[in-house]
């Protein structure tokens, strides 16, 4: 049998034909078309090609999974918010599984898909109490419970990024003050490391972001840090260690096996590692306690996560 | 079938024999014996006692349960830490158990027992994802995932109190600074009554306290809000703001249907209840959210709970 997961961004559909060993057989992608049953249509479409192009019968797929950025009602598979693709309260499971009778359809919040992914093929392999933070734009992640994917209690799922970090800190997306995502995200990387620079005309941040603050990314952050830039590396050893306690809560509530550390952030690699797994230790007062590790399945992670969706997840 | 629960307090043992109704038959209590060995040798002493009163043989009990105010590994059974009694690394549950060599002796930290009297008989009742705080000296906690106690991905259980609040903000029990723990606890309220009384001296919390502020206990606190003094009122909201943050982070990362709220400042009833309900409402931003209720099972919860000590609960 084989399996087809569909990663749905903002401007790209990036879709991959499994085989039974998580192998991408097949990858493609096209434009991400807006409007909801047009994108529906498009990937049904795309879908379509794909078997055709592999000589591919319905009863020959285990199933078909959909990743979103965004909130997903695990009762109903529903999009309730995804923002950046303009879908609110969207049937998108439904939708696509119109168009495939004879294959099953699930739909997951893509840091749900990834958490999946790096359980099958990645660095949570084998482990049944484990969580994946992605440190992008916001904090997603995932919890593994059980050995399965974790969809919450009342189908909302969990949102790690929204744990209080600094109650009443930083402003965050979602309304709140100072959630985890107000301080972990590379969008909270840049904030400060603005609000560093202007303080300090003197760190090589300046030069890197051509002498303008918004020009600042995260990988201009962790590089001036990597070269040693003071005003970065100050800005870079707090948010490990937001970051440090915020998995520190989440290894004392859940006494997790094993963290993984996916989105950009991550791409910092064993710069950032090192430092978080002995702020980790640190702070962790269990004798034996999870470890923090690198998520493994990179940018595939939503493919193959979604791909993993197997109706049987959840408690 | 019959059921015997052990409570161990650092002044008191109580012992209850329970029905197949979880109804406690027969209760009884000891003064705490110091020591490990004499501990064990006396709660042994009392179970044989109880059986020989209740004309009862070993094959009628369906098994033994010992609930203690410390940290338990769930893989050894072992109490790791227990301050207020002078264990550490304690193998009480095989103590126990070489007595009674017919009937499982199960182990459990009194608040994962709390949570599973609960669970059984209380107001976790029928509910898969749950989780209850005990607001006590410290805040002790227990999650209920997949209907059943959760014990931790390593046997060290979970410690909701020391999930982060306010992360470098006020000095935890643990080391650690801005746990839930240092903000949601009787002794956090206790700490912040102090402090606003000796900013306002013009404060019944003086008269209540006999003019010295170490006689202050969270029931004086919660008296003189209820009676309306302003200082009190303004300590005690603050105090329904933090625990209100950590109970919504533990709701945005495990989307629990039932948070029940058990220990001494939770005899504040209706008074914590509605203002904490209501900013739990505020500030969650899932659309259709668990509640929080009081606990019932009240100074019963720990017999009743590790008497309820399967060893088939966790993941």
């Amino acid at each position: 049998m084989y399996r087809i997961g569909v990663d749905i961004g903002g401007t790209n559909i990036a879709f991959g034909l499994l085989d039974e060993k998580l192998d991408i057989l097949s990858a493609s992608s096209i434009p991400f078309v807006p409007g909801g049953q047009a994108t529906a249509t498009a990937i049904a479409g795309q879908i379509g090609a794909l078997l055709q192009e592999n000589d591919l019968q319905e009863n020959e797929i285990a199933g078909i999974g959909l990743a979103v950025p965004g909130s997903v009602n695990y009762r109903t598979s529903m999009v309730i918010d995804a923002y950046n693709l303009g879908f609110h309260d969207l049937p998108l499971r439904d939708m696509v599984q119109a168009g495939f009778p004879g294959i099953p359809v699930r739909l997951a919040n893509d840091a749900d898909a990834a958490t999946l992914a790096e359980l099958h093929k990645g660095a949570l392999r084998g482990y049944r109490t484990a969580a994946m933070y992605t440190l992008g734009t916001g904090v997603g992640g995932g919890l593994i419970l059980g050995g399965r994917l974790f969809l919450g209690g009342l189908g909302n799922g969990g949102e790690m990024g929204h744990m209080p970090l600094v109650d009443g800190g930083e402003p965050c997306t979602c309304g709140l003050k100072g959630c985890v995502e107000s301080y972990c995200s590379a969008t909270a990387l840049i904030r400060d490391a603005k609000r560093a620079m202007l303080e300090n005309k003197a760190s090589s941040l300046w030069e890197l972001a051509g002498q303008d603050p918004v020009n600042l990314d995260a990988k201009i952050v962790i590089d001036a840090a990597k070269a040693g830039d003071k005003t970065a590396l100050a800005v870079f050893h707090a948010y490990v260690g937001h970051l440090g306690s915020a998995i520190v809560g989440l290894l004392h509530v859940l006494d997790l096996e094993k963290v993984a550390i996916g989105g950009g952030v991550s791409g910092a690699g064993d710069f950032l590692l090192a430092p978080l797994q002995e702020d980790v230790h640190r702070k962790c007062f269990f004798r034996s306690h999870g470890e923090v590790v690198l998520a493994a399945t990179g940018n595939q992670a939503g493919i193959i996560g979604a791909a993993m969706l197997d109706g049987d997840q959840g408690l």
